[in-house]
């Protein structure tokens, strides 16, 4: 299966890129990402088109980039401004540009048709620049598995109670039925347990004594940006599903980059509504989460492994996949459309209000 | 070239098996298997028929195991009996479960039609439940390549010379020609070498100053099961072939179990008619059996390697290879009649009588 | 693309081997070598024809190897002289044997037809037995990556002021034109630069004060041996090209030998007309050629793995290819000769004078 190519992904946090070469591969394309002298990201194709060395095993100079096999220089729109041993500079000597964006301390690759890279279609949401929010950038987490069957697993809120019952589940929540709607902007698949013993993670940030009202809210942005809305409130409050700002409230933001069809990475952060400004209460929230998603990249990697062997009949469904159903179905629109016309028809949706 | 199914393989001791889930790979089939609390074996397809997690990642719940993604819960039958998110439990909700038996202490598994699972052909001889023998597990070898080659050498006493020249064969015996029987229900080779230096295992167990006559009878029941009857006498006893047990006599078994088709075990045991009770003798034949079975891992490892590069010209048989090629030809036989017919006619033998 | 087969190429030098089976692969052909009681080279497929076994496995017994499956064993013509269990010795149990050479403390192997193994085609130097040069064996350089792109680089004079910036090149050579002769017995690429710097190598060795006179000529022999003659001359003589003797002088010998299509061994050593017998400087030298070469390995390895990955458009030739392309084009026509005719013509050229 292609990857899904006219969208933004996230390369990685600001602070990763300074001034020297960074290879990355992202759709299975070898990348060499820098920062100019002015600040920008600059993305190139990693491999000379002379001799196919990776340009990130050459050298830096100012804004460009030497080949080091045989000096080939590269500037940040990736044509060659020099060719050792020869005044011309053929037109074919050139390697891909892709277009870069950077916000919020985040650096995002565009990799599909560079006139469609509109900055509009990339993923946002104003608690990211909101002061009453507590925005916190995480880590990244290597999976050996495809993504989208890491994107999947964030649209699915009934793996919760089995795959993470010490952290962001527990048996109370077993039989819970799963809310989905597919029509909007994002796929969305949640759950309100209501009046339950509060989860791990609630029982250590909020501070609870008695039972909660909890949430799940799982927004999938095509083609594999998750906000994972959830917290607890006071079973007391009886809180209206339109007034989650009043409990400890967190979204969860994963980035879900495919690197190769079996290898991918997940950029994972988030922002809360409690704990302002204690860097404390994030490294201890990031430990439980690093315990959470460890616990999903086990099973991620094992279905990976699994998916490789002969199969004998064909897998079933069941009641709780409909977001994942929908999920599959329109990233196979995206990939039709993305092969049957020039420049695919942009789907991922940008700045999902979430109320 | 397929595996023979439609047979008792070893899965493993006794021992090997309590309550927690053990992942095991047989004919390229991954598996689960636990033991139920009335101490019944299970056996099942290890991978989950909704997102293909192996249900050996999940849970024992009672007598039951609960994948460990969604919840999906499967009976020792294999099929499923909850569904966590809805009432319903649908027919094509299942997972193959494979016929167990359990005897002697070991524990077998039938790989092909369950309906064709008949205890009566698993291997059995009446040894192994005589208080005149000495019984005694040993161990699981390890080997990469592939069942026929491994129990192909099992049929083979020509090698002992070579590959074991200190442990269970030498330079006496190079020259000494092997009788072949393939008619009956196991391929038997065998050889006797008259008044002749023992050899290592018998100096250390037989307690012989002067010389011996030893023998070699190499039985391989269908798909790969071998017994080995060795054992020596006194030269001056000039004991007829049908009185082996007046001599020191050992029985090897070798349970071969194809794991994948460059990947098998070999499940090694003895009986003996001397030392009985000695488990201070049992660790020392253990230890011989090692260095002599290490010999033949090297060899049929360096074999396979070389066996997946490319052949010049057919390879040359000789005259020492009466019984591996009848081996091979029974092999063929038992895949043909599987591919035709419907359930494969069993050929392997059953409790074969070694006078 | 196959391997060119009719050439000399070599397997070690003189002192890797002794009485011990030695296994080696060469064109992807597993040979098995060993020196016979008399000092002669043997080289035989390392395969019995049996039960596919390596030789290399076996023992060695006087001039034969003794099969370690079953005791099958071959004379060093590569002839079965004995098979344990039988009288007759088949004529189709054979290995194949070699052609081996062994000249100036190297050994050499024929892989191609026998009867094409004409010694004269061998490669030689008169200065490899002249007392006025100092000849030193230097190491094996083990190459993940195919041996034409390794042979390549050693008629590629371009690539040294970028990849080996500090030892063998300096920034003075990078805009220096390369010559190009293509018609003779090798392809020869070379270029001189007047009154400059001196580079690490003869800053070292040359005691050179003021600026030099520098000169590298690349000869490459096809299929891939290289000699590069290399040295400097202080600049106030202003050296003519053909009386490079006058000035500290070194041959560096690089005999490039395929393994498998992905894996090279560059068998390295120098000649030089300086620091005669002075052996401390032979070990200064190899510890400045280990670092240069190192630079190479880890741009073919870069390469060859880049060369595995898809390819979006075609690679681009530039001027200082043209050795490089003169050279591929001379295989192909090697390669061509090889699968067409009966024998091949040989192409290799022999003894050339450096002058």
């Amino acid at each position: 299966m292609p990857f899904v190519k006219n969208s933004w992904y996230v390369a990685g946090w600001s602070t990763d890129f300074e001034d020297r070469l960074v290879p990355l591969t992202i759709c299975a394309q070898n990348l060499v990402l820098f920062r100019t002298r002015a600040g920008e990201m600059v993305a190139l194709e990693d491999r000379c088109p002379h001799r196919l060395l990776p340009l990130s095993r050459g050298k830096r100079i100012g804004d460009t980039i030497q080949c080091g096999y045989h000096g080939m220089t590269f500037g940040a729109d990736g044509r060659c401004v020099r060719v050792p041993g020869q005044s011309n500079l053929p037109k074919s000597a050139y390697v891909d540009a892709y277009p870069t964006l950077e916000r919020h301390g985040i650096v995002w690759i565009w990799m599909g048709e560079p006139e469609a890279a509109d900055p509009a279609l990339c993923f946002d949401m104003p608690e990211l620049a909101d002061p009453n929010w507590h925005v916190h950038h995480g880590d990244k987490l290597h999976i050996r598995a495809n993504y989208l069957n890491v994107a999947e697993n964030l649209v699915d809120p009934a793996h919760v109670s089995f795959v993470h019952p010490t952290t962001l589940g527990n048996a109370a929540s077993e039989n819970v039925p799963v809310h989905v709607k597919t029509g909007g902007e994002a796929i969305v698949a949640w759950r309100w347990i209501r009046d339950a013993e509060p989860i791990g993670f609630f029982k250590k940030f909020g501070g609870f004594s008695g039972n909660v009202d909890r949430w799940h809210y799982y927004y999938l942005h095509l083609p594999s940006t998750a906000v994972i809305d959830f917290g607890s409130a006071d079973a007391n409050l009886a809180l209206p599903e339109e007034e989650r700002d009043k409990g400890v409230r967190i979204f969860a933001l994963h980035f879900v980059t495919p690197v190769e069809e079996g290898y991918t990475i997940d950029h994972w952060m988030h922002l809360r509504n409690t704990a302002l400004g204690d860097e404390e209460a994030s490294e201890q929230m990031d430990r439980m989460f690093r315990i959470a998603f460890d616990e999903d990249k086990a099973i991620l990697e094992a279905i990976h492994e699994e998916e490789q062997r002969p199969q004998k009949r064909k897998p079933i469904r069941i009641a709780i996949d409909k977001g994942p159903n929908v999920y599959r179905m329109r990233i196979r629109d995206m990939l039709e459309a993305e092969a049957t016309v020039d420049l695919g028809e942009p789907v991922s949706p940008v700045f999902v209000q979430h109320d």
